[in-house]
């Protein structure tokens, strides 16, 4: 298999999960890169049906955001995609999601830390991209990837998360890690004070080092999942943000 | 295709996807108007099914209120619909909903502000109808609407919301749209202080301008999930206010 | 048909829209009265699946607990339904459940008052029976059917609640509609501080001499819902209180 | 039928139940013991799907975690598992769960105590695991097993929950009860101030006693609760902590 065909299949199949986990929809997209042709491998976007994309339905980008084959819709931030992949050769593969829970640190203030041991990935802190605009231009681009810098995340204003990875296996998991956090923060703080885990205490744990064994772990679950899954829409399903 | 055949068409899918998304069910209903022809076109009222409402289910009836066609409940809150319909040119479609989220606006002391940059539509705020009463009559209709004012929206108390719009398209992705943000407000105040949108950068944001083409591009999207859904009842789906 | 033919088949049906509702499952029971034979009909008790329950299913009760027909497991807080049947003349239908946001009011330190329109049915308050038990004898019966007085529902403290109603389709109306007003103080009180309405606003709005009206119209609705239900479990579904 | 037979049957159908309720999944396993053979059953682990597991699945370990038959991943946390077994005469039956409410607790500066007459099982209170890492090793096994001394259940710090019970029933049906304890009590706190149980309240309702009749009437309503599941996946299903 030519690494094309690797990578348009683990990005269509990952949509699909993200869809199923109501993480994508009308809004959102993924992608993922190989360095050694240049190409950017994106999603469908706003208005696609994403339960159902399949390897064919994958955009292959340059890094200006050209669409190199067929006709379709280029997402309209593409640019966030584009420059970190240029940029950072560990930025393999790049969520751009308006997940439910993750969102909500967009909008309320305050700071995140992990709450859960395997969130400690994100031990490191997210910082926000505070502008209130989309990202549709290469310069509104660096200036979302010069905040990120060498950090696995980013939340944005009022809008949503952008999540960089070493492959889709990793993106997809700290994708719904992410949104896990979130949800616990969430929902714990109805009890008390939270009690985030200090960057000792995260540092210590080593997620960092076991997170690609985990990752390719939970992706034969994942897909598994999907492939049974009906498609059914779930109800309130649509994240807007 | 004749301009009644269109509207039939276009409520009774927006309808089917309202009931999809929890937002109609028991309760809600949805209008659209021809100028031309002064008819105002409504689904079903209370206790009618709305997931399978069909074009020929959609009742006609005049600027007061009066069932045009066959034999059927008319909605008792029709005055919502008939007066704004008749006072703005650009109030072409009509919700009124018992919004799950969106009504607590209306239970809770607190204003609305936009919290996501899709929200920014709202940017002028949404006021609250504070009568404790349904509206039922003309008089009750006008003093609803000059409350709207040129709005886009507004909370009734204890009731649920009118979301007015130019087109079915519009209505419904700002129905959604509206439901979001307050899922997202209620969610995020458990992380700390809510940061909503200033008039300003809601003004800068431009969504007013792109909604059209957001609202068109969702309707397919949204119309074909719904095609695919199973008709399946959410569980805890009665929204009673 | 017979009376008992009638009460036996509403008693079934509304049995089930309360499992897919989720008010009802593996606790909670509801029973109809018929004053002419002094025959209490109820639903199985724990244990027993909600969701098929057949009309052949009720169980026929005398007035102090004993199966009249048949073998089965006689619910063992059968003393809250027969206590307040023979008691007043206006509890026809009664509900016992441990509805998931309701029972709230019974843990949290909260007066309830209504927050909606239609909640105004409530507008007299609900009273909390404060026992740390079950209900089991005929004794605790009548403690219980003192507290509520003339009353239309109770919280029971860590338990679940009681609802009064003059037939099965304004039981079911009651039970859905204050399951909505908890569930809807509980999400309204992350924007800001919660406005019910007084007991002169709730007299003023009429819910009361509207309720037959509404719940019979509501009944069908229901009814079609659940028919077309195809019978699987929400997750997370087990409300235990 | 052997107890092998048995034992693996029940800890089969109970692994489908807990993934219907979404209770585990990606994570999470449970493990019922022999006390005759020493031999321990336990689930498969970590990426295995759960909905699906049949009583071929089952992993009979020994004490020290080995093996006893077949090639598949053990659990990486089995010391949870056979210290308890090994140390304790009531611990036959012993969950490690990340229930999504239940495990708010050991992120959030908040003592837990029963807010249900059934939670009051956990009247003598449950304790926290401080530490921040897994329970990878027999030593860790036996600082976990102290800190629960004879109680019944245990939080781990922003990770999940420990359940101990004398047999596969008592043990569904007490982590159903925790789950629900703290789904209540994060639900409730919206209200006011939460009001738990006090010790004395817990063991005068005797909920202990009756623990057994319970969970084994509960049993059959969710394994036919299970059976006609369909096995589709909740959307938003992972816990991940």
């Amino acid at each position: 298999m030519t690494t094309e065909t690797v990578l348009r299949e683990k990005l269509a199949t990952c949509t699909r999960i993200l869809a199923m986990q109501e993480l994508i929809g009308l809004f959102g997209h993924i992608s993922t890169y190989d360095p050694e042709t240049g190409r950017v491998y994106m999603c469908p976007g706003m208005g696609s049906e994403k339960t159902t994309v399949r390897p064919d339905d994958i955009l292959p980008l340059d890094l200006d955001g050209k669409l190199l084959d067929g006709e379709a819709h280029v997402p309209i931030e593409w640019p966030i995609h584009t420059v970190l992949h240029a940029k950072r050769a560990d930025a393999l593969a790049i969520a751009h999601l308006h997940s439910p829970y993750a969102t909500l640190f967009s909008i309320a203030d305050r700071e995140y830390r992990p709450v859960t041991l395997q969130g400690s990935i994100f031990g490191a802190g997210i910082p926000l991209y505070d502008q209130p605009h989309l990202v549709k231009t290469p310069e509104q681009g660096r200036d979302l990837a010069n905040i990120i810098g060498d950090g696995r995340a980013i939340f944005m204003r009022g809008h949503g998360v952008v999540i960089v990875a070493r492959d889709v296996e990793e993106m997809l998991f700290a994708s719904l890690l992410l949104e896990d956090e979130a949800r616990k923060w969430v929902m714990a703080s109805a009890l008390g004070e939270v009690r985030p885990f200090s960057a000792e205490d995260c540092a210590a744990f080593g997620a960092e080092a076991d997170l690609p064994r985990r990752a390719h772990r939970a992706w034969p679950y994942l897909k598994g999942m999907e492939e049974r899954w009906n498609g059914q829409p779930g109800t309130g399903a649509i994240a807007f943000c």
